[in-house]
């Protein structure tokens, strides 16, 4: 695949706002490449009915893929589970009302594991069918990575979000925890589920953030973002880095020597102790909530969940208070670590996943180097540019401190720019 | 009304474990008492129908009130709007689940405001019914008040738990934030929306606590739960106390008294300036989270909210990100400012509400000494005991420091005691 076939939701909207494009036209654009491509890529698990395209709001003629973990009033939710085949629910999730108020089309829901966890959906990869898209927002990630829509909501409890972006070589950005509403998503692990967002590239997505939120986010046209010569960008010498593939290794290298090279004070910089041990309460933080957060389904539908998820809703409901809360004592003390950390240093750079995407369809990989960020709730980035000698996506990772998504997405953009050149 | 004539949960539980009462007659006894009372009281928006009840679990026997803002999938749920009449979940809510699994009885959903916000539900205080049971957890408080139940859920972003508690005569503790889950209530502020508990006194709420999280919560029989002359009480002098109503200050400064004759060591203390700012922030967060949280009902049922309802969204909608920002800043100087607070003192003591229950139902009353401890996240407690002059419960107000659940429930176990001496 070529992933210069990408929609740009930059360029497009350019193009509307210079009336070379309808928004109407757009949507429609939209709906034949999915018509032409996902028979072949199976990103969606549903497909709207044409209705009217709003003329009015920041994101008229934009087509979105609303991950199916997330409730939409118009289309099926099916949270990637039989148990909810042809549930269609009452109201949208906010995130949803959210695009929609905003004059966004909601084109179809993409596939997700089931609720978002292990078990896989039917998504391939665009650049090679054999192999995983990631997961679980893989039919967001490989829904823009074919080219079909210009952007995607998708959620990330563990690595959801950027291992897919990774994956499919697209930008996936996980926000600063609550910037985006996660209200009427089918939650997993409340104080870890994050609404997230796919798009070509950095600047596509930071203007779909800026364009949903109001914030200040979008990264500015002709002038650089940042001034890199005041960025101190840190290559992470987490331990987990020597568990990486060698391509994946050298990318990251190579992505640090480019940073530099475009005027970044680069440097590297270890894990602390702290950080390490909270990555380990990941997995029994996550548990734990899963066991109350999906008991109802649990005992409602159990037949109709998979072996894994069972086990994880058992296992959790198993966990005594006193591990969780031991537990939550580990990521308070690795948010005070994580605040010392980027008294040194403004970006992180850390792999987006140990390698490219792994062969078959049976797993979506390994969120070893996503879930510590996302229990820290710090904004994270997949940057897309580098490939394996197969040519498959090697995504890198940028992470900030909580609340400074704004300088994230401009060290990103320049960051991009130099992968790519 | 009689309030001895309420159901204590610890003494049902003991006859039960005694093998004097079988949990089939504990629910039964509960169901002719609603059926006696409920008419008068309007407490109940549905009341289940009879089935089979648990033998086993440590809340067999136990039939509990839901605040209908909470999902039950064998029960409609309205959360107190016409939008929702007949609405029928798929699923529990994390918290009604999680009361099954412990052998509990859903025995009926309780009425609650307009989306446990401002307009009230026709439930009338059991003390006088031309009197408001407060809100938002206005059914689930008047329904223990009444005798009619032993044990309620109900949830609290402004002060929906402690003031009906207060209002009504009967214990309300609303936990740490996240200590019960909220995973299928109907959110208003995600960040502020807390599940909490009703239970006659605060022996039977802290053994529901227990029960149900297996927490080590129970208040220990025999020996005193705590050494109160350990335990550093604050009358907490906070602006606000100036407006509450003479009585009020009255109660408090006897609570103050009668906690230092217990042996408490007992003084007062001011109110952090950061405090006061923080409480000014609650409306901003709560107003800009419910702008995303009931867009979607907005968007879908504009027609069939309250004028207030829609006014309050649509405001929410309008603030700026920026504001919000500022106000979740003010929290985190607050959160600060309150950890500093209790280095001093162990519990704050504080009113429940600014007076008893308000005559009319056309409000549920005031929660300004509420909020601010539903925006910190701390535990609180309404311990009843007091009346005016008209026979109207006046309820004083325990907080501790956050995760501090134990020591809080044991020194209002014991002041609640004095209280009541």
């Amino acid at each position: 695949m070529d992933t210069h076939r990408m929609m740009s939701l930059a360029a497009l909207i350019k193009a509307r706002d210079a009336g070379k494009a309808r928004p109407e036209l757009m949507v429609a654009l939209c709906r034949d490449a999915i018509a032409r491509n996902d028979d072949r890529i199976r990103a969606f698990t549903h497909v709207a009915l044409p209705s009217a395209v709003p003329d009015d709001g920041p994101l008229a003629g934009v087509a979105i893929g609303v991950k199916d973990i997330l409730d939409s009033f118009d289309q099926p939710t099916t949270y990637g589970s039989p148990a909810y085949d042809g549930f269609q629910p009452r109201i949208d999730a906010a995130i949803v009302d959210l695009a929609r108020r905003r004059g966004a089309s909601i084109i179809g829901k993409t596939a997700t594991t089931e609720f978002a966890f292990f078990s896989p959906a039917p998504t391939v990869n665009p650049h090679n069918p054999a192999h995983t898209p990631g997961g679980s927002s893989s039919g967001s990630a490989a829904a823009v990575a074919a080219g079909m829509i210009p952007a995607a909501i998708g959620t990330q409890t563990g690595g959801s979000v950027v291992r897919p972006a990774a994956f499919c070589g697209v930008t996936g950005y996980k926000p600063s925890f609550r910037l985006l509403p996660t209200t009427g998503m089918k939650h997993f692990s409340p104080s870890l589920d994050t609404v997230g967002l796919f798009a070509a590239g950095v600047e596509d997505v930071a203007l779909l953030a800026e364009l949903l939120t109001g914030r200040d986010l979008a990264v500015p046209e002709g002038a650089p973002p940042v001034d890199p010569a005041g960025i101190r960008v840190g290559l992470y010498r987490c331990a987990q880095l020597e568990t990486a593939d060698p391509a994946m290794r050298e990318a990251l290298e190579k992505a640090a020597d480019l940073a530099a090279d475009a005027g970044f004070d680069v440097g590297e910089i270890g894990e602390p102790e702290a950080l390490a041990h909270a990555r380990d309460a990941h997995k029994t933080i996550q548990d734990y909530e899963a066991g109350l957060a999906c008991g109802p389904d649990l005992a409602r539908f159990r037949d109709q969940l998979s072996a894994i998820l069972v086990q994880t809703i058992e296992a959790g409901q198993a966990i005594a208070p006193s591990e969780y809360d031991a537990a939550r004592r580990l990521v308070k003390h690795g948010r005070n670590a994580t605040s010392a950390l980027f008294r040194e240093v403004d970006i992180l750079l850390t792999p987006s996943a140990p390698g490219s995407a792994p062969l078959g369809l049976q797993t979506t990989g390994d969120p070893r180097f996503n879930k510590l960020w996302t229990l820290m709730g710090t904004p994270a980035i997949n940057i897309p540019g580098f490939t394996n000698d197969a040519g498959m996506p090697l995504g890198v990772q940028a992470v900030a401190r909580f609340g400074r998504d704004k300088t994230l997405l401009g060290v990103a953009a320049m960051l991009e720019r130099a992968f790519q050149a």
